[in-house]
């Protein structure tokens, strides 16, 4: 069985439809994981139990999304040395500004990997986590390499009107 | 021994000079409360233990500072049905606003009671907890009317040059 | 009969899809309470009267939700020693930014507690007000307590597909 | 004895340094006003007064400065249809953007002519007063067309190193 | 034939849903207006033609809306001692913020009493030509008193569902 | 003599030390200029001449520097059409965002082409000019291409502590 | 053939339908112009080709726009001294504010002309490069000045409800 | 000799106070890296160069610094699968939120995982990326448990006043 070596987590059932951009890349990459909804202030213990084992588990990235006073990036963080990346979900008042400063500003000793607000950033966690596994694997570098080169590929050299 | 009703909690020490003004009004009212830092990220533990204990203690009121993402106010109220009231400790880069948004955008479930960024906020979380503990407390109720009625007569009628 | 012993204001009609949120709860809680609009703007008067007769009339928290220039909360703050629990309303051109600096950023001797823009805000208001009457009532402690326990068991382990 | 016309109020004695500056533009400007500490919060009732008595004392325009949230302005438009004018004081966290938003973003009923933050807006509110007044007055108006024409005279043809 | 004694005047076709709701207060309180398109950037010499004969064909009061880089109502006070009333019209991309900014911001010597963003603000501006034309006109101001007083008294006093 | 090509224009006196910049990049570059005080609000006959003659008088770039309700970039350019370039000065209370959306957020027919904020902003203007003038002038597009690589060549290629 | 003086780069397919306006103004002047997608992240190389190419190419002035962390246009000015205006496209979550910002705070040594967040600016971008070019195309400096007399010739003196 | 691992690049000198607390924990850590100045604009082809031999020359994360329009860390994300974390430096006028925008607002396709704006963001760069290789490193896995663990145990139980 593949050791499960990226976690994706999230505050709530609502954050899905943009994390799932995260999993998605890493189907595409062939990149095993688990997603789980672990809400910081909903289910704090579940939350203490996740970070406590994360690195025991074999888990080599974490990504965590949320919104608002967005806590889950940090707070898991605090709990494990295995790199945390942090999508700030997008809200309905503050457009996901206000869960970008609470994922982002951090203090000194806990550091999480922000990504852009909503499913671009979500996708791009997805990316990072597979680029930083791809340091001891080389068969993963080279996909991730060919999916960069077929992305700028795919790029036409003139816009078209619809 | 006067019971201790009321906890004022911060994320460093580098709070203090905020904080210290709820305790200064809580001081003046003469309700006994106790002050410790409690990191969200450095001391998450020391976090979850207060949190739990704080209802069979016998905090009625829990004041917490934070700056930047500043998690512990939401995270204290996760694990306590005891009213948290938050201070947005003022930042170098964002002057407070990443504080109060991770403070105060809370989502369905875990309150928390935010306050104005810096000394203002935390004086007046001194005065708020003052006010929750008058409910039950009419000694407390009076001083608390005669500190906001000396307020009130110390504004001179007219402004004067310097 | 029972004792109402929260009030729920709003500035308008149109804030009560936001400040039924804080009903709701409360209702769920089983907890009385009165809604009234009370304009700080258009009404003042019965600004000036909910304000000082408050206290007297056994309120023991005040939920007072506004949009915009919202200074319905911080001016009952300034006539009443009651805790008033602030909720900024989401408003069409800045979002609900407006609204929450207007309340959260009171000068020392008259706090207001504030709540995230919007309905979880409100709902938020209404969750704090019970906190705060179950500081003297066990038996609303314990609905709080389950209330928040049910919330943490609805929380399902893996996020799903619609 | 000079009618008073234009009063000048602001909500604390360190807002003086600020509206000084309306201040000074009235005495170069000949007009009579007087300058009152009237705080929202801290003098709810003498703002009251304030504010039902002034038509019927014969103001015809009130400059109101205030800082973070701001309801002077906005509060003492609420109690008199005599023209309220508006100053956002700087502030120390948020610049005085709490400031703007709480005087400007008042809802249709109430106006309050909104000006710069700081002294600028101070010294435009003594400007606009005067502009009201010399709506009816002729010498006032050739006053302040003088010193308009002055200040536009004042305008060197191109800037000097210092 | 009534003296037109305020003068609406707006960027735009585009601002009339706006601006109309100044015209539409000043009808209800019978106040003689004009209504006019002149844009600062398009139509130049026609604001400047507006600015320079405003006092002389007696207007008293100038409501001038704009969005975007709205540099109106600023260059409008630049050309009149006519007080001026500026109304920021919500944009597209920055709701307004930027209208505001443009608006609000101006320097010594060329006051703008500023009003909310949109609709709103346009309607208090009309409120406060009419305040400003009150000054010396009695029935005018006991028409706005009896406006107000109708608002009030229009308010309820419990929210109800829909 | 040579034909000045490049208008440096300013609010005031106080945004030399900025747009002193521009003109400094102009010097070392030898594009002869002109720099004029020309207030949009103070001097607006002088900002329309400005404008009207630009053209004739041979500029084929003007340099426009402003802050706060910063008009002078946008007036000009709806007065000629010669190319705009403008630069918000940082102010105090908004840090020159107030400057940047009065500049850039132009509406369609005028454009400014608006810098950063403050110096930088000022030398990129002078750049910019050269670069516009070097369209038709090699010997300043070579001179512009010196300047450019001797940036380029002046950095080292590790940092030093100081 | 007609030298092609202008060039119309945009990060995207998506950016089209706002960067089209830069089109279409330069259609109605008729300036020769050519169209890319040139994407500074997926196809750097691209990037690299076309600024480097740009001068000798011919090319005058190019058009670069992108949104969100926005680095064609300023990393396009680094490699070309031909001149460069940016248009910040507007975005779902920041509508366009990390677009501009990306776009304008360029630092100094490379100068982006940047415009109005979306459509307008688009437009804006055309009408500079036009402007730019009519320095030395008499032709041109006469059809942009009718094109801007037909502008302000198109403003209706009155505003018309639908 | 060790292989070096981590590249911290940054775009200026200026940039060395803010990034040097990255060097510091790499330091602490006894994590070998070296440090470069990298300039987006003014040394496109250093970044080049840098990004496009990363991988090759055994490089597994890339600290990048920048302030302003900060495209050094996503241009060097476009040009390498190498994990890059971006640490937004502090600005002048915009305090960094320009920084910030720059960097984390990145397209899908290549992420910048993105730190706190300032000193701390760079020091928890040098964190994470010692995580990143902790996951491969499980001394050094137990030095960053160690220095964490520190962390922690450095806290003292309650503040104290100065």
């Amino acid at each position: 069985m593949t050791q499960v070596k990226v976690g994706i987590i999230m505050g709530s059932q609502s954050d899905w439809p943009t994390m799932k951009h995260a999993a998605d890349i890493l189907d595409e990459l062939g990149v095993a994981y688990e997603s789980k909804i672990v809400s910081a202030h909903r289910t704090p213990d579940r939350l203490w139990t996740y970070g406590k084992t994360a690195a025991e588990r074999g888990l080599q990235v974490i990504i965590a999304g949320a919104g608002g006073a967005a806590h889950l990036p940090g707070m898991v963080s605090s709990k494990t040395r295995v790199p945390v990346l942090g999508v700030p979900v997008q809200t309905k008042a503050l457009s996901g500004v206000d869960s970008l400063y609470s994922i982002v500003q951090m203090p000194k000793g806990f550091p999480v990997g922000t990504m852009a607000i909503g499913p671009a950033g979500a996708a791009n966690a997805g990316l990072m986590a597979a680029a930083i596994l791809a340091n001891s694997d080389a068969e993963l570098a080279e996909k991730l390499e060919d999916w960069r080169a077929a992305l700028s590929a795919s790029i036409p050299e003139e816009p078209v009107d619809d």
